[in-house]
């Protein structure tokens, strides 16, 4: 089993969705790279009961750590620090020095956004997340909460709680404290390296992976796989104890002898990687001219630091006369052919590349629905086009889903089209 | 209590946030529109004792109903059906007409996809998604895999368990057939209408409505009022049975009073429905110039379907050079100023209006991070600025967080601009 953590996220706005939630995926990853390992993350809603049983489910689970996440707004519905603290049997205190350090904190940020704010109801949230259990220990606020490490009560032998503020840069600008925390430290002393590697496919369906891996299982002894198809991309994700590093080896192989065509990354870096590192390598440049997609991938592309190294911009060509107008796609293409084939994607790519002065362009034109379909054209009809280097490439693809689905995929393969434009290799 | 529900996600890509779930909110929501409460989600990795002590947690807190998502696939890490059925008291059995269905279905898919594949795997495939827990009920695959409802061993009374595959679209296609099924119905038969609804603000500190709230307590019994902020917008949802909208309205007649400039919907809608309606019930149509957001702003504007009613398209302008050449802003003030000032926010808005011909024109440009900042423009400096109807609205804002979060929130910033210009009034 190893050392293993339990994670609580909280928050009536997680368990139903209008935010979602980053913390307990990212916590569980930085607990795998300890070698703690996580079994479950628990959403949970503001109501007490409900996260007393969340934390009751983990001791029972007798795990070595607890982390929470959320509740320790100003808000009454914000009841994380108390609710733990009765669970360890610690009662709240007041810390009038951190109340006085919140205090100025909070000044601060109303003073900096010029925000009007009432002194008294600003003095009542601070006193509020100034309340600490007996005994715990206090993480300085990154933003305006802080956060805690609540040991068990004295004398019992159960897993201490880190308590981290909801907002995930708070969360994670406190990281660091909590690792070097002595309570911390002692409860997961016993962690052993767990590593973790990816391998990813793209076009291979899931169903020919599993034979792949069903044939080779006597050589895969100790590795734990996860498959995972999105998009097209098909996720290998392999965890596995240092000792079983040769089988691991032996998996990279099967899967390369059996893929090679479609296995693009070996090392884990992604498509967005893969492309970046190409075109910076190479000094290109890449512009877009985007219809269904709306600048998705052009945001897509600079979602990496660094990218105006190699991004120089695109077009939003919603309508038909930005079609013609910046990306100079001909009316007569228009009208003759429609804006949705492969011949104004084309366009598009050539169009972008031109008007940028890229030395690649993409052009991506299609009908993401829910309107728009026809018996010829039906809704989740993409072109796309990556054009540069003396060639195009052009695929025309049906894709499945709804609205947001449709215009998602729609980046991947475009990403992949400029992946293959640029052949940089396996990776 | 009411009548509750737990919600197990599958999946070690959930677990590790290589996927960000959706099916669990999806269902919570769902489940609360039909009067279902739910507690927790539990989200977990793909190792049998992991999933089956989730089933047993919910068990233990005696649910009426458990949901599951994910794990119906092909490969071997795939177990859901086979956990819940031994959870349940019931074996896997081949069923040869579902498996016969099955193969149809993936010979068509792989077919349109225009892969190859091998027939032996792909029957093996098969054959593993066609192995049901006997007694329970078949749900058609909306993709490939089958859904299930595993009732409680006979002549126990414990909760039916449901069992979805996880792409979103596949589950959420088998919900109306799970509506529908007797035992799930029969085991939700005590529940009651549990009504929902939103206000927000925009603007307000969330100590400020937390001391409305507190001044108002006394007349918001029966309310469950959760609070929510993100980028800097305030989401206020309240749960509560029909009997207590008396003391909704209450609610709703006090943030209004201590809130009024900040409070632009009362009705629920977001920012882009509000922004979206006002524009096309005027005949408005709209353009956007990004430098830091990179498009972002335009496939935002562009999410809701029927946006080509009123947007144009948009400029991605990451360089100088497009800055100058596409948006038309002058390089001597570039030169000047800086592309990060308020002046060149203004051109950008102003020439993308007159570029692409639209009545409104947003422009932003930023440093997102995480280089590119000095002392004088610290990273998440970003100046904005909506032009149009005879006048512009600017802002100057230092946005915390990552490269992603100052993107993000400059997103929404953008369309509160955006709102102001059009000043619709609260909806």
């Amino acid at each position: 089993m190893g050392t293993r953590a339990g994670i609580v996220v909280t928050g009536t706005e997680v368990l139903t969705g209008r935010v979602s939630d980053r913390n307990g995926p990212w916590l569980a990853e930085q607990l795998r790279i300890l070698g703690v390992d996580v079994a479950q993350i628990i959403v949970v809603g503001d109501r007490p009961q409900d996260l007393r049983a969340s934390l009751e489910f983990f001791r029972g689970a007798g795990v070595e750590l607890i982390i929470t996440s959320g509740g320790l707004g100003p808000t009454a519905d914000d009841l994380t620090a108390e609710i733990v603290g009765a669970f360890q049997g610690r009662a709240p205190q007041l810390d009038p020095a951190l109340e006085a350090r919140i205090a100025t904190i909070v000044e601060r940020l109303l003073a900096g956004r010029g925000l009007r704010h009432d002194p008294v109801a600003t003095a009542e949230a601070t006193r509020k997340q100034a309340l600490v259990p007996v005994g715990a220990r206090v993480i300085e606020p990154v933003g305006t909460a802080p956060g805690l490490v609540v040991p068990p009560a004295d004398g019992s032998s159960g897993a201490p709680v880190v308590v981290l503020p909801g907002p995930p840069a708070e969360l994670q600008g406190m990281w660091p404290t909590v690792l070097a925390d002595p309570t911390v430290l002692a409860a997961i002393a016993e962690r052993s390296e767990l590593r973790q590697r990816t391998l990813r496919l793209w076009g291979t369906p899931e169903s020919e992976l599993a034979a792949t891996l069903r044939a080779g299982a006597d050589r895969l002894d100790g590795l734990e796989i996860t498959t995972c198809l999105r998009s097209g991309e098909l996720e290998i994700v392999t965890r596995f104890a240092p000792s079983a590093q040769a089988a691991y080896d032996d998996l990279v192989a099967l899967v390369e002898a059996n893929h090679r065509d479609s296995m693009f990354s070996k090392s884990g870096a992604s498509i967005d990687e893969i492309v970046a590192d190409a075109l910076r390598s190479r000094g290109l440049t890449i512009a877009t001219a985007e219809s269904c997609t709306a600048g998705l991938l052009a945001a897509r592309l600079t979602e990496l630091a660094g990218s105006s190294d190699y991004v120089l911009g695109g077009l939003v060509v919603y309508s038909n006369a930005a079609k013609t107008e910046l990306a100079g796609v001909p009316v007569e293409l228009i009208d003759r052919l429609g804006a949705v084939s492969a011949e104004v994607a084309d366009a598009l790519a050539t169009g972008a590349a031109r008007r940028l002065g890229a030395d690649i362009g993409v052009g991506i034109t299609g009908i993401a629905g829910p309107g728009g379909g026809s018996a010829d054209k039906p809704v989740g009809l993409v072109h796309l086009c990556a054009s540069g280097l003396g060639r195009s490439i052009a695929r025309r693809v049906v894709l499945p889903g709804g609205r947001s689905d449709v215009r998602a995929r729609a980046v991947v393969l475009s990403m992949h089209l400029v992946r293959e434009l640029l052949a940089p290799g396996v990776r």
